[in-house]
C-alpha cells in the first residue's frame, strides 16, 4: 500500500490492518504517551484547495503526535489562483521534500491525479476529492463502529447500517458504502430518490426511501451532513419537510435497537438532518467519530510512511517522548 | 484555577503567582534556556474568530517555547462558516486532544461558553471576548509596571494608573481596571462622558474628563487604541479634536513624574492617540510589553498545563533544551 | 554579513560560501540525515505582505529541518491592515523572540526598512521587495547552474546564462543579473523594448530582442514569469504574439547547446512563456530548482543564525535527529 486514494484500492486485510495499528495506537495515547517520535524529520503537507478546518486539524494532530513536521498549504490565494497546475503544485512540493500530501480537492480524481507515478514519489492520501471518496473517514466511522459494537476485534459481519440523506452529493457515503461492505456489513442507503445517484443499483446496497421503514432493524444510523448551499436546488422542497421525513429525533432514536449508536461525520446542522437532543444523546457517538479520526490518522500516516508493521509500533513506542 | 477566562476568577494570590513565574521564565530566557521541555506533546489550539496576528503570535511563540505543538484555528472559511455552533466546535477540538484552546471571538462570554464544564475538558484562555476581558493582556501589563516600578517584586499598592481613550469598547480597560485595583493601585479613567459605558462608576475607578488633570499625578499612563472603524459613530467629533484633547504628545509627557511610564497595548495608531515621538521616547515601554506579552503568556499556559507551582520550572528548566 | 537583503550586499566569497554550505547540507540530506538540530530554539517568522505559498513553503522546510520553531505571519487581516506600520511591526516581531524575519513585501526596500538597525536586532531576509530583489533566488539558481554545468565547484566564469521575458517587472531578473555577474558569467537579457527597463545599459548585460539569436551561445536559458495581470497594459499586444517571439518551445530547446539548461522560477504559466513539453524536457532543471531551493535557503539560515562556518556543520550534523 503506497497511497490511500479509495477504499477501492484496500484489501479486507489492509483495511483491517489500519483499524488494528488504529486501536493501539489509541490505547498508547490514553495511557502514558503522548508523542510517538515514528516520524521524526518526515515532512507531511496538508495540500487543501477546499476550506475544512476540522479535517485539516485532524490530519496535523495526528501528524504532529508521531513527531512530523507539518506544512499547511492552503490553496487559496497560491500559485493556483496565478494558474499553476496541480502537476507543477505536485512536483514542487515533490522536490521541497514533502514524504506525503494530504489533498482535499473540489474535483473527484484530484487525489488520484496527485498520485501518478511521474508527479509524486511521495505518499498521498486522498483527504476528500469532489464527490467521490473521503476513505479516512469511513475508516474512521468503521473504526468507532467496531469499538463500539463489536469491542475493537475483527470485521463487520452481522452487522446493518443505514447511511441517511444526501447520497448523491456526498462522498462519506461513497466511501463508507465501500468499506462497510467490504468489512462484511449490510448497507442501506435512505433518500429521497432525487438525492440518490444514478447507478445507485450496482453499489450493492439495500435502498430504502423511508427512514421509519429502517430503523428497528439497524445497529448504527449515520446521518449525513445537508449542504444548505445546495437546498435552491430543486433536490428537496424546504428544510421542515427534509427535516420531518428524514431528521434523527429522540421519538426515531428510541425506536432504534438499545444497543444501535447514531453517528454524523460533523460539521453537523442541528435541527436539520439531526435534532439537537438525538446529537447530545447517550447513542450518540458523534464526539467519539472524531477523537477516533485522529487515531485512524496516525495508523494511515505511520503505515504509509513509517513502513512498518503494527508488531513495531509497541516496541517504537516504547521509547515515545 | 483550571481556566483563565476573566481577571474576576482570579484571586491577588493566584494573579501574582502568574506574574512570579513570568519573571522567573525571562530570566532564563534571557540567560542559556531557549526552549522548556514542559509541555511535550501536549496540544495548544489557538481558534481566533477575530483577526489578531498579533496576539496568536503571542500565544503562539509561547507555547513553541514550552515545546508545545500548536494548531492555528481560524474561524473564516471553516465549518464555522457552515453553521456550526460555537459547542460543536469545542467538542471536536476537545476530541481532538486539545489541551488547551487559546479563543479570540467577537462576542463577550464566548470563552465562559467555551469552558463550560460539559464542552471542554482542558483549558480554556480568553484571548479576548468582544468587550468583555481580555485577560492576559492585563497581566503583561501589571507584568509591565511592576518590572519598572517595583522590580518585579510583591503588589503594585501605591501606584496610581490613567487609562486613557475609549473605555466603552475596550476589553482592554476592563480587565485592567480589575487587575490593577485587585494589585492595589490606584485607577484614573481619562475619556470624553461618550466613551465611558454606562454604570462605570461601579467600577471603583477614579473618572476624568481632561487628560491634563491627572498627567501631574500619574505612576504610568495607558493608551487605548483608538478603533477607527468607529470613527463614523456619533463618539467623538474628529481625529484631531481627539488628538488634542486626549492624545499623548511630548509635551504631555513632560509634565508627568520623571519616574513614570508610557504604555499602549498596540497595534497603535501613531499621530491619533499617541504621537511617534512619544511613542519612541525613553518613556514608553510599549516593545517591552510585548515581550513581557511571551512571559506571561508561557507562565499562563505553564501553570494551567503544567499542573506545577513555580518552584517546579526550575527543576525542570534545568534540563532545557 | 548580518542580513540577506540584496544580492549587492555579498561579496562573491560570500556568496561562494553559501553555495559551498548548501552543497553540503544536500548531500547530508540525501544520505541519513532527515533534520539537523542546528537552530534548536530559535524562531523563524515568515512576514509575507504577498501571497507567496512556494517561496514561505521553501522557507519553511528549510527552517524546520534545522529544527527551528517557524511562525507564519500573513499580513493580510493583520495590524497592518489596521494602519500598524513596519516600523512597529518590526518592533512587535523583535520584541516577540524572532531570531529572524523572512519578509516577502510588495514594495520595493521594505526589507531594507525592517533591517535598519534600530527596528530589528535579529536576521533580516529579503524573500522578495517589489521589482527590486530576491537574493535566495537567485541563489538557488546559481547553485542549480553550478550543479548541472561546474559539478558544485567554483564559480561560473565562462558560462552565458540568457534571462527572458518580463525583465522591467522582475526582482528575480534584477538578482540574478548581480550574482551571475559577481560568480563570472556573462548575461544576455532577452525581451522585447518595453519590458526592460530604463537605464539597464547600466547593468552590465548584453541586451537582445531576439530569443532566436542567442540560443546557440547559452549554457542556460532562464524563461521569467509573464504575469498575466500586466496582460492588459501595453507592454505586449496578444499573449500568442509574446508566445511565438519569446516563448519557449522544443524547436527552440533543438537550437541549444547539447549541455545548455532549461530554468524557470515557477510558477509557470505553460504554454505562454514556456511549452508544456520543454517545461517537462530532458533540458529542464525546474524542479531540481524548487529542491534546491530549500538547500540554499537551509543554507542562507545556517549561515545568518548558526553564526558558524560550514566546517562546524559537519560537526555539528554528525548527531543529527
Amino acid at each position: 500500500m503506497k497511497n490511500l486514494l479509495s477504499i477501492d484500492d484496500l484489501t479486507k486485510d489492509q483495511a483491517l490492518e489500519i483499524l488494528d495499528t488504529a486501536v493501539e495506537l489509541s490505547r498508547l495515547s490514553d495511557s502514558s504517551v503522548r508523542k510517538f517520535p515514528t516520524l521524526r524529520g518526515r515532512t507531511v503537507v496538508n495540500l487543501f484547495f477546499e476550506d475544512s478546518t476540522r479535517t485539516r486539524i485532524s490530519f496535523e494532530a495526528a501528524a504532529k503526535r508521531l513527531s512530523a513536521d507539518v506544512i499547511n498549504f492552503s490553496a487559496k490565494g497560491s500559485s493556483l489562483s496565478k494558474g499553476e497546475s496541480l502537476k507543477d503544485t505536485a512536483l514542487t512540493l515533490q522536490a521541497m521534500g514533502a514524504d506525503a500530501v494530504v489533498i482535499r480537492h473540489p474535483a473527484s480524481g484530484a487525489a488520484h491525479q496527485l498520485a501518478r507515478q511521474e508527479w509524486t514519489k511521495g505518499v498521498v492520501i486522498n483527504a476528500g476529492d469532489g464527490t467521490h471518496e473521503h476513505p479516512t473517514q469511513a475508516l474512521l466511522d468503521s473504526f468507532t463502529i467496531r469499538r463500539n459494537l463489536r469491542s475493537d476485534q475483527g470485521d463487520l459481519s452481522g452487522l446493518t447500517i443505514a447511511i441517511v440523506g444526501d447520497v448523491l452529493h456526498s462522498r462519506v457515503a461513497r466511501s463508507n458504502v465501500l468499506l462497510l461492505q467490504k468489512l462484511g456489513a449490510k448497507v442501506i442507503l435512505v433518500a429521497p430518490p432525487t438525492l440518490l445517484p444514478v447507478g445507485v443499483q450496482q453499489w450493492g446496497a439495500q435502498i430504502s426511501y423511508s427512514l421509519d421503514d429502517v430503523l428497528a432493524n439497524v445497529d448504527a444510523v449515520m446521518m449525513l451532513r445537508v449542504q444548505r448551499e445546495r437546498m435552491d436546488d430543486l433536490f428537496f422542497p424546504t428544510e421542515r419537510e427534509y427535516s420531518r421525513n428524514f431528521g434523527l429525533n429522540l421519538e426515531r432514536i428510541n425506536r432504534l435497537k438499545k444497543s444501535a449508536i447514531v453517528m454524523h461525520p460533523g460539521p453537523m446542522n442541528r435541527g436539520l438532518e439531526i435534532s439537537a437532543d438525538s446529537a447530545d444523546s447517550s447513542r450518540s457517538v458523534i464526539v467519539e467519530q472524531v477523537a477516533n479520526g485522529v487515531s485512524v490518522r496516525m495508523s494511515v500516516l505511520y503505515l504509509l510512511l513509517g513502513g512498518a508493521t503494527s508488531r513495531d509500533l509497541l516496541m517504537t513506542s516504547a521509547g515515545g517522548i
